[in-house]
């Protein structure tokens, strides 16, 4: 059994991380930028240890580093959690090489699920419904353009390697290609160090909806329903429900069948998520991330399954402790994500000191944070500050939880999104669960023209 | 339908239940008393007025305050909470008087559950075991020891509109009794402003095991578990959990239905408990509390019902939403009461400012608390701060997600219980699962040893 984990990561998820091991009785390390001196990750683990400065190329990118500090502190395993070298199939490699116990997939797989045009292939291969798209990976525009008129506009223009809606552009007509590919290029390699980029056709008003996988070193493979993430901005997520309320039953279980098929045929292993665009009632493999969610706590909430819990027992050579028949979906989770930033200034990023903090509790309210009352918000990292999530009987029931427990959040001395949040969950749109993945551009507009 | 609702306390059960109502579109109306003009109930209801002075007896225990703020707000109802006027039955006809929807029993019910002789004949009448005692109310104690010979020591003396250990004394022998009965009689006048006793026979080393119902107008009556409060100093509970661990499933069953039968036979409505004292496989039947508990949030936590929000929908003539049969207990909940005071010091009441204040979050962690960073605890009324409830897959992981969290809280500026409670979860008898009524006594005398 591992005895020591390192988390290679920071803010809520490494606190996540830490009480999950803590529960189950492994020690802990953190690791920590020069600016996360007083972060609640470094205080929370049983040692802490700065791996280097602050900007995260030097710190929380920093393989090299992290490695070392996992076997200066003789820990067994790496978690990685999300974002940073989460899906960095490089780290995944060098940590089998270093005989260390990497929490997710066997780094090949990554590889092959994380180079876009390699998972399409693979889920073709599986019968899983793809989006028309180019099969080659493009380097450059000219090549890029041409596949692009194959395809047909609009296409969308995505970074092999990434994720949260880094390296992605669309573009609309054949005037736009150009700028569009260059500027998702420049991102890509700003972010993920690599400019192989992948084209598709763009599906103009999906909704997005993601199925929760767990697979263990076996071959059994279970999913554990759906998390519906249509709310969200330039691709990033901003509100995450499970279950969607727009799958009937039947939908579901095709789609959650096709979810298990995928992964099997990616012979995946650990926590996992299968991204699907659903068009009405078509829906298309998107791409499957392979690592732990930041929204993973909805499905949490409605199947009562610990997801960390689970990605370590399963590293650790266990078994799934549920069969796909034990999985049941009980009554409806939101969650929120609280971020440092200004809606009003384009969502600019709001670091400072937080003067004031008052955070909601109480029945079916749970609250996934590393911020505390003094806390100083970096300009550094990513700028979430809290997750809130909501258990309700029924969405209507938890769309209340969400707006009550909204509306007693206090966070002064930065600007938030949460007023922006609390808009959205009392809009008659959202509330309708009729909306797809256009839902923030659309209602962004009519705040404009209200105001 | 209701539609705005009074709460006539404070503290966290008055934040409780604003958010239930909150959630059901009721509007809420909070009440204070000087000492809480800056209290977080007042803060968060719709309409919060001042209803006297700092003293209970001219704030929260004022009747007549209390029926004019509920009057001149136009609310239809008045929520209780849990002690002050919440088993006081003058209170709950005054309401009837009034037309103001009580939530709770109705009047005379409450009464004759609230003396405990009058409740005692239901009892036996109803078939439901109880401890041998006095079938009289007793004002002196020259007439209370000729009873104590009959019943036999020791024997318990309780005062009759008692709760939460107040008015209670032991007497181990004739040689005790006049003492012990006069400080519970003193007790009694203060706290109830009522000095009538009762007696009965004292079970040295019972578990206190008890079952929540639900009973609606319409003779509907279910019971939804068991709690097991056996971790109690001097009669005031401090840890609690459901399921127990020491109950069958043969006996919680009995003892279930039992508890069913005794609300029935009182004509019950509403959320009550009925509690037991457990002599190894013999139960008894110790009181009904005619209220919501403090540790409501352990049987919600387990069956995932909102009593309150059922408490309030069978004030409102509503149908009980559940049947006995759909009421199924997952996993195991632990609550701990965190109080501001100083176990060192015979847990002296610690007052003062919170300087700062982390409560802990994540998966499966819920708190119930009234207090924020900057909040002044005031010696007026109760001490406790928070309750922090986990919910665990077995025992054995709601004990190791209870200490994570408690080992996560700050409280500064007042001393608090905190590492006392820690003590008691990282200790080996309580781990076990074996212990009794008795177990904080032989933990304090373990720990003065070692010192």
């Amino acid at each position: 059994m591992i005895q020591k984990l390192l988390i290679a990561n920071r803010g809520e998820i490494a606190v996540r991380i830490i009480r999950a091991c803590r529960e189950m009785g492994i020690e802990t390390v953190a690791v920590y930028s020069k600016a996360d001196k007083d972060a609640l990750h470094t205080q929370l683990a049983d040692e802490a240890i700065c791996i280097g400065e602050t900007k995260a190329s030097e710190s929380y990118l920093n393989m090299e580093s992290i490695i070392s500090a996992t076997i200066a502190t003789g820990a067994d395993a790496i978690h990685p959690g999300f974002g940073f070298l989460s899906e960095n199939s490089k780290f995944a490699r060098l940590c089998e090489q270093c005989n260390i116990i990497f929490i997710g997939p066997k780094s090949d797989v990554m590889y092959n699920l994380g180079n876009k045009s390699v998972a399409r292939k693979t889920m073709i291969e599986a019968n899983v419904p793809v989006i028309p798209g180019s099969e080659e990976q493009i380097y450059d525009s000219k090549t890029g353009k041409k596949i692009a008129d194959q395809v047909g506009y609009p296409v969308i223009i995505k970074a092999a390697l990434g994720g949260g809606g880094k390296g992605m552009r669309v573009a609309y007509g054949p005037e736009e290609f150009e700028q569009a590919f260059n500027a998702a290029k420049k991102e890509s390699e700003a972010a993920f160090d690599d400019g192989t980029m992948y084209i598709e056709h763009f599906v103009e008003n999906p909704r997005h909806i993601e199925f929760q996988i767990l697979a263990d070193k076996f071959g059994n493979v279970i999913h554990l329903g759906e998390r519906d993430c249509s709310i969200q901005r330039n691709h990033q997520k901003m509100i995450e429900e499970s279950p969607s309320v727009i799958l009937s039953d039947e939908l579901r279980k095709k789609m959650g069948n096709t979810a298990v098929r995928a992964a099997k045929a990616a012979k995946y292993e650990n926590a996992g998520t299968i991204e699907f665009l659903l068009d009405k009632d078509k829906f298309y493999f998107m791409e499957m991330n392979t690592r732990i969610q930041v929204e993973h706590p909805v499905t949490e909430t409605v199947t009562g399954i610990d997801l960390i819990k689970e990605q370590i027992k399963i590293a650790d050579g266990q078994p799934l402790s549920y069969k796909q028949k034990d999985i049941k979906i009980n009554g409806h989770a939101i969650e929120c994500r609280i971020n440092a930033e200004n809606p009003l200034l384009n969502f600019r990023p709001s670091p400072g000191v937080i003067t004031d903090l008052y955070l909601p509790g109480g029945n079916g309210v749970r609250i996934d944070s590393a911020v505390y009352n003094g806390y100083e918000v970096t300009p550094y990292y990513d700028s979430m500050l809290a997750k809130l999530i909501v258990h309700g009987e029924n969405r209507e029931e938890a769309i209340k939880k969400m707006i009550s427990a909204l509306g007693e959040v206090i966070v002064e001395g930065i600007d938030t999104n949460v007023d922006y949040l609390y808009g959205i969950l009392n809009d008659s749109v959202f509330q309708s669960g009729h909306f797809d993945v256009n839902f923030i551009e659309n209602f962004n507009k009519n705040i404009e023209n209200i105001a």
